[in-house]
């Protein structure tokens, strides 16, 4: 096998008009290089710090942004040396993807970029803990999104619903999907996907997957025109930007269906404000106006539930509840502090599977059929 | 809200052959318990036993099975007062599911179970973990699968090549499904997926979302006229049993591209096998032809691989290799054994993803076709 000549890609993608302006980005930072080098300077970049020192919630854009704060990298300096190294190299590997028109996962850009230095036994990466940041780095230095530098994050989320969508060519229906659904892919830009037809007024998003299948199985999104979605959890970077973009290019607005309990709060914040990790892409990923439809700490007594159904809150859920309450965000919204309160008061958390203790439809024939005529949701 | 009268769904589902069997075997199961009742008699029943004692490999079949062990449940024995009272209950929520025409998770079914018995602070489950085994008892009591309980799994895996079905109504051409793809439900009996038309001529099965894109993206089916799938590790049950379906069915021989690791052997071994905790399902989820692409532990040499894409052998996967060489359905196959071995010389393990070392498309271009022309794989 090893005798077979290594096969060269000498064709080169079509690039889209984003491509080209991503391959310009990354030029412009090599250039910047070999131009200190040429002047004999020493080569350095700044790249903005993504420390929480630096990042703040923008009361007007409602969105969590990071500051104007960055740190020098610098080829001559002991610390930074091997850091500066490791950033060309991935700034080179995106180059190379965009030109071919492939893309990798943040595991295959650390086996593409990894291996031992000619002549020495230090290695560019040892362990892809060492990769990410750097990926990261390049992001926010080219102001640019992962995905934009046609690299992919894993693609949990499905969709379904009263909307048509080009996917690289494919017309796909996502009202004639069946049970499955269509898998929603971890890049979502729009030179991969156009939205061709929607007749879907709303979208609603819900936490898990075994939540989605009542959904869709009792076929709400017909009834109710909207647009069924789910991240499998938190959702994945490919959810939330395809969510960001149906908001914002079809005017739709985003209903969350989400656990009463500090992990489904937060989830509702990252898809909302951003997060303060990846607080460099609120603005192509956050959705300010989406709206939590439930569960609510009121609903244990308005749905009538039994005890049952009740989990106990831990010392872990309480802190997290405190710390989630505090957040900028949060915290001048009197209604999510009743919310919270109402939580810790009442001493448990719900899922929205125990709704089922009512119906096994009582999530999609009424509970929130109901939210939405009345308009019963927070902000 | 609470006032509104709750919904009543006097309409019944239409039943599927399928379903009205599974029906029958519910009704029958409860009839014996009501006609012991009766007759004065202590209602029982005979549970198969899954411990590991009671399963085994079967030689010829080439599957795990499990053995004609079983254990009695008595309503009238103190430690099996509850265990029975659970299982009649489970069995009593999986007829209303069949009868409604809907289905529910392990967490739904929990939920649906759950209650605080009345008269009395005890409920009829705590947690999860004690109705899940439930459920396990009355599918292998009824000998039946989970998903024809109306029971569903996670839906982790995706599909995309040469072949269109119909899944509940909806007409799916697995061709023109773009990036995304058609995400595989976690109920694919026949009754919701049919398969309508296949000019695929194999399936080719990775470990992988992400490695999934790299041949999506580089249409490796279009190429190779194929089916191309991922489970996200560890396939779930809706992948299985569609992989089997799809190989019985259509006769296509399924090649597995899994990391050269203890958990990839691992992986192959339940494709094929069958699993030891859920070995009553063997005969409907297990492919006893499926074969082994890769990664092996020769390609480290074959490959001409760089040494900085291994990765060490911890203790723990000493142990698991080990463990895995003598399951007895590799203990016999001598290309199996060098494959263990080789690995634990090597001291290392590799992941596919190891391969784009030498090219961001090596392992669609090169390794795998290559491998199917020669037929390099183990069985």
């Amino acid at each position: 096998m090893a005798k077979k000549p290594k096969k060269v890609d000498a064709k080169s993608a079509a690039l889209t008009t984003k491509d080209k302006k991503t391959l310009s980005s990354l030029r412009e930072l090599a250039g910047s290089v070999v131009q200190s080098a040429e002047r004999s300077r020493a080569p350095q970049f700044d790249v903005p710090s993504r420390s929480l020192s630096n990042v703040k919630f923008n009361q007007s854009r409602r969105i969590i942004e990071m500051g104007s704060g960055s740190n020098r990298r610098e080829l001559f300096n002991l610390a930074q040396a091997k850091s500066f190294m490791q950033t060309v190299l991935v700034g080179s590997k995106c180059k190379g993807l965009i030109e071919q028109g492939k893309t990798a996962s943040i595991r295959q850009i650390f086996y593409l970029c990894k291996h031992t230095i000619k002549g020495t036994s230090e290695n560019t990466f040892d362990q892809q803990e060492e990769c990410d940041p750097i990926i990261e780095d390049v992001e926010v230095m080219l102001n640019t999104l992962r995905e934009e530098l046609h690299v992919f994050a894993s693609n949990r989320g499905t969709m379904v619903g009263n909307i048509t969508i080009n996917d690289s060519g494919d017309v796909i229906d996502c009202s004639r999907m069946g049970s499955g659904g269509y898998s929603i892919p971890s890049i979502v830009e729009p030179d991969i996907i156009e939205f061709t037809k929607c007749d879907a007024k709303f979208i609603l998003h819900v936490e898990k997957d075994t939540v989605w299948r009542r959904f869709n199985e009792d076929k709400f999104w017909k009834e109710h025109n909207c647009i069924l979605t789910h991240g499998g959890g938190q959702p994945p970077r490919g959810v939330r930007r395809l969510l960001s973009r149906l908001h914002n290019e079809l005017k739709l607005p985003v209903y969350c269906l989400l656990d009463n309990d500090p992990w489904g709060y937060y989830i509702y914040s990252v898809l909302k404000q951003g997060s303060i990790n990846l607080a460099y892409e609120s603005a192509r990923m956050a959705i300010p106006d989406a709206r939590y439809l439930g569960l609510r700490s009121k609903d244990f007594k308005d749905c009538e539930l039994p005890d049952s159904v009740q989990i106990l809150l831990n010392d872990q859920d309480k802190k997290r509840a405190n710390q989630i309450k505090n957040y900028p965000w949060f915290e001048k919204k009197k209604a999510w502090q009743k919310e919270i309160d109402l939580m810790l008061q009442n001493g448990f958390k719900l899922e929205v599977e125990a709704l089922i203790a009512k119906d096994i439809s009582y999530v999609t024939e009424e509970y929130v059929p109901q939210r939405l005529e009345e308009g019963d949701f927070l902000d």
